[in-house]
């Protein structure tokens, strides 16, 4: 990273942390400049890129100004305590489907897409490394490089976890299908049909439909919206129940974009350790971190192998390719065998071709611009909706990531907003997706990966009125 | 297919049926020129390739002589009768997976390999198709291409079923992650834990690994070693059992090799749609047939959608790349449900490099060269299997596939087998393998899908010679 984009990202968080607020001034380029101990030029880099990424706008002869803040923005919501919640059976899974494919032309508004906008990754570069390797691929690796996969990448993948600090092995490495390959292989591993699992309200609905698909019942374990799952109700749920395991996103979960802390991960482990129940992590998006520092995963502070961490390619770098991987811990000889009696392997041919496109480095900068683009568009998106949402409409504030998720005022049905805007051409996730009972009928998930898309505002100024007319309605 | 390569084709299909037995002397060039209304180097270019493939000899003014021949082959097995069987649990994955973690160096002779050689597999000619499909990979195609798939890709193989007569809808297809995702998904979209599904016995391991899985019973119902799946047997099984599907390899069958009639898939069909009784038909080595035209699947025969037909280009195209499908007939939004909560969708850059490489038309020739080549080393490993393996050993004589099943004297126990050539690094699949009850201790699969082995007669020699001692001693 060079000296001025440091200086902007920490100008940018200044701002997204609300130190800098709307309208404020910044210092001038000679003040900056001395107090930085950087050269004027460098300044005036970080400023052109600031005002680049709509953060901030030149007033002429008067300076630079803050145009975006947390200022405007609703406030965030506080967490849904779910009491004492019982294991239950799923049956969402045809609700989940039918909004999901009503979401999937490409003419419609992608507010509630799963998936960040495709333009935001390096395909061409993808594809000269793929083309480059492919060309003098060796025959016999279509059998060497079978479950557990190809070895450079997992070494790669190895060498990113060293990078943070983790002790994590080539050989404790499995190359999936993506990520959700490698949730459900690691749910596979550890529980049978009839067991519960603990899982974060709301939560990821694919995480439901992996567990109504193996007839396994969930339990839904209060989650703030800032912090994650409570971990007071977390042992109170281990305590009442005996789940077989603990489904968790530890860094900008899905729907809420929640990020536990270091230390509250390291207690998570710590009592999961106790009483001695896995942890499935699904680690996604911890690559999309809009602060200084990637966040650790809960398996950083995993010293008896009980958490089954599972991340991908797919929000980072290569969305379409479905490569993930699993690190299951003492679980890893019984994930890998899941996965070859699944699916035998994950596609050879682009796994080389990955390893190489990562071991030439041009993955750090990629990411840099991803992280940019999502986080000054999610400033947009908040500012959006805190100007057209109708007054008493909450948001989260996500660290990282690419949703939001929004509490509409009470009377707000937000499977019948989907509905009437699905047939106005824009999308979103109900927060009925997101829950094995199907809570959340005021809330709904937004999608802000897709800086891309020029109808964002005009689409969340429509949903504001759709709002404000079920609002006064009923 | 030029003439030359007909005639060729026709005279080794006479070898192989043993209607031009081991010695015999091949009619004159002249008078087969005649005969056939061709040119004389016409029928030079078909003798030579005959010479090439192992199968005639020239002696010097004495014309050219069958080499090879059904002549000193071991004689076929008889059908197993299991008779009245019943739905048993499985508990066999771990002797598999022992077995094929043992079998998986490359230094070892593979005969007990599931993998024909990657030698035989046009990697170059794949690694230019994707590639240039790859440079222009629509990024939205990420989204687009996911479940059910890349539509190209879908309507190329409907046109290869058309090209048999079959009307298959791009539509009825669903891209997987190979063929073994294929069926682990109709098998998901049709059982539920404590179902019984009929299989084939002996069986592929993978079938009952996947049942074994899912906590599915199995009901293992005779098979005869040429024909397939006796429907007598079957229609007993159907009345005393109420299965939840029959899942059957219609097409050279692993490990037997056996080769349903159309007739007698005709007969299948209607017998399954009689008692309601889906079929998950797996049919990934149809394309491996060494008689003039491809045998059609038993979804040929499906007029009520019951067939769940699966597939892959692994053992005709492309190994590793892990693509194949499903034609799930009415279960097919099951299916596609099934593979978007499990791994979400197969991968897309590779889906558009296949279809490219489909839509120049190489594919044929590669295919019949391959077909060629395995059917021309099978004359050879069976040759070495007569010549070397104690009298009373039965060989199945497979029309297609890369497979032999070999039944030894009841004295010759193959799990011991398997650990004594393994030391020798011979590797073979013990028939144990292929059975929920772990029959067929006496018997063994064979992979002649490595005709680039120099080593395999050395290899055939020394398994004879370990059967022979274990038969004197035992």
């Amino acid at each position: 990273m060079k000296r001025y984009e440091i200086l902007a990202e920490d100008i940018a968080q200044a701002i997204r942390s609300n130190v800098l607020k709307y309208g404020d001034r910044l210092p001038s380029v000679r003040q900056t400049s001395s107090s930085r101990g950087v050269s004027a030029s460098t300044v005036f880099q970080a400023y052109y890129l600031l005002e680049a990424w709509g953060l901030i706008r030149a007033r002429e002869r008067s300076g630079y100004y803050v145009i975006n803040s947390s200022h405007h923005l609703p406030p965030e919501p506080e967490m849904h305590v779910n009491s004492s919640p019982d294991s239950i059976s799923i049956n969402v899974s045809d609700l989940i489907f039918n909004i999901l494919e009503s979401v999937r032309k490409r003419e419609v508004v992608p507010l509630g897409s799963a998936f960040p906008s495709p333009m935001l990754y390096p395909f061409d570069k993808l594809a000269r490394s793929i083309s480059s390797s492919i060309q003098h691929i060796d025959p016999w690796s279509t059998v060497d490089d079978l479950t557990p996969g190809n070895s450079n990448l997992r070494r790669q993948i190895a060498l990113r976890y060293l990078a943070e600090g983790m002790h994590i092995h080539t050989d404790d490495i499995i190359i999936t299908n993506g990520a959700l390959d490698a949730l459900n292989l690691c749910l596979f591993a550890v529980a049978r049909p009839g067991d519960a699992v603990i899982v974060e309200t709301p939560t990821f609905y694919g995480a439901l439909q992996a567990l109504e698909r193996m007839g396994v019942k969930a339990i839904e374990v209060s989650t703030h919206p800032r912090e994650g799952i409570d971990l007071k109700a977390l042992k109170e749920a281990l305590d009442r129940h005996h789940p077989k395991a603990c489904w968790l996103m530890t860094n900008f979960q899905n729907p809420l974009g929640s990020l536990m802390s270091e230390a509250k991960k390291r207690d998570l482990v710590a009592l999961l350790t106790e009483y001695d129940v896995p942890l499935i992590e699904d680690d996604v998006y911890g690559e999309l971190y809009f602060g200084t520092k990637k966040p650790l995963p809960a398996k950083a502070f995993d010293t008896n192998g009980i958490v089954m961490h599972c991340s991908s390619f797919s929000k980072s770098l290569a969305p379409g390719y479905r490569i993930g991987w699993a690190i299951p811990g003492r679980y890893t000889q019984s994930v890998a065998r899941q996965k070859i009696t699944s699916t035998l392997s994950a596609p050879i041919p682009l796994q080389e071709g990955l390893a190489n496109y990562l071991s030439k480095g041009g993955y750090d900068r990629h990411l840099r611009q991803l992280r940019h683009r999502l986080s000054v568009h999610q400033t947009n998106v908040m500012n959006a909706i805190g100007k057209y949402f109708p007054k008493g409409t909450l948001a989260t504030r996500p660290e990282g990531g690419y949703f939001l998720w929004l509490e509409l005022p009470h009377q707000v049905n937000t499977l019948q907003l989907h509905q009437q805007a699905l047939s106005l051409g824009i999308s979103i996730a109900p927060g009925s997706m997101f829950s094995a009972n199907q809570k959340y009928s005021h809330c709904l998930r937004i999608n802000y990966g897709h800086p891309d898309e020029k109808r964002s505002e005009d689409s969340l100024r429509i949903l504001g009125q759709l709002c404000h007319t079920q609002n006064l309605t009923y």
